[in-house]
């Protein structure tokens, strides 16, 4: 970013045809499951996380650290982790809504070309503790904003994220050598999608409906 | 949005320019403390509110809830929370730290003409459980996503957005009168900006200074 001051740049404005195509990219970007195997360009993740460092933290404290997980061991870590609370999840569905999930596909661990895990450094100085003494949780929340961007920048490039919780936190942590002190936010898949959809996957397969907004006014 | 089947819209593509201009975007978003006092436009919360809603939520649960905060007696228990827990704050910190931290302009509670709590509905059955059996936290985060994309179809109006976490959650939700199953996730002020920026606020006052990435490849 550059240095405001004299000579620095005009503020932008954004048009109404920027305001549509905004809007758009929100309406279209999905909780992608569904990859093609085919490599991302080189460098185009690098250019997608330097977007997302952009979002806000609390007391600028930029918690966040990303882990490109790329071994066939860790990723496979993570595949038996999502197997095993996949298994405890089912069963804890019953008649109908057991059936339901058990049709559901839930992650691309298997297919991504791309996978992240994204912590929050629990230890960090950075920010000198501002803005989060009575919400301590906003430390965590900074680095949620940044998955938040990466997801719109990925869609921008027609990139597919998938945000995978079903997973044991701990154990991905651990299997992947990251400090006791990082605390896992979330594991991402992204590559190119085999589909583009404004319908979110789990409304089509019947699993949940929108609702209307509950706006207390 | 759309139903996908046959007759339904193309899937949208992202041009060069659009990119570009997502990008400075991200760069001129910031957390803003300086309001003007005018009022925003009739209807204007709402189509920002519209578009927060597209955010992914775990499981599609949508757990956000948004709260207006116009009455001046509940706008009052705000700042009186946000004096305590800046008084509090100010003395942890001691010589130069805290002569810095005295100086800065934390919150634009008195001058922003709208105001939200924004809460995490705890007790909603909306996604069935669906990816936080072991992660629960993903709830919070799906409403940390929603206000990310708030943040950023304001700024796309022009409109600024600060995040107010120098408060005492159960207090601000107690004097909000909303129910005790809400989490409250973000208190946030709206207005125009007194001025544009691309450097973030903490940056200019020398609270801190950006770092680089830590990736871990």
């Amino acid at each position: 970013m550059s240095e405001a001051g004299p000579g620095a740049e005009a503020p932008p404005r954004f048009d109404e045809a920027f305001a549509a195509q905004f809007k758009t990219l929100l309406a279209w970007r999905r909780d992608v499951r569904r990859f093609r195997r085919d490599a991302l360009p080189e460098g185009l993740v690098e250019t997608l996380l330097d977007q997302a460092e952009l979002a806000p933290s609390v007391g600028y404290s930029q918690p966040w650290r990303w882990l490109r997980v790329t071994a066939p061991e860790q990723r496979a870590a993570v595949q038996a982790s999502f197997a095993r609370c996949n298994a405890a999840a089912l069963a804890d569905y019953e008649g109908e809504r057991a059936r339901l999930y058990a049709g559901l596909k839930l992650a691309g661990l298997q297919e991504a070309p791309e996978q992240l895990a994204v912590f929050c450094d629990h230890g960090t100085q950075q920010g000198h503790g501002l803005g989060r003494r009575t919400m301590p949780e906003m430390l965590d929340y900074s680095v949620v904003a940044a998955i938040t961007q990466l997801w719109l920048a990925a869609r921008v490039q027609g990139v597919g994220l998938g945000w995978v919780s079903i997973l044991e936190p701990d154990a991905v942590r651990e299997a992947l050598g990251a400090p006791s002190s990082w605390k896992l936010i979330a594991y991402l898949c992204l590559g190119w999608p085999q589909e583009a959809q404004d319908v979110p996957e789990l409304v089509r397969a019947g699993w949940e409906r929108s609702r209307g907004s509950l706006r207390g006014w």
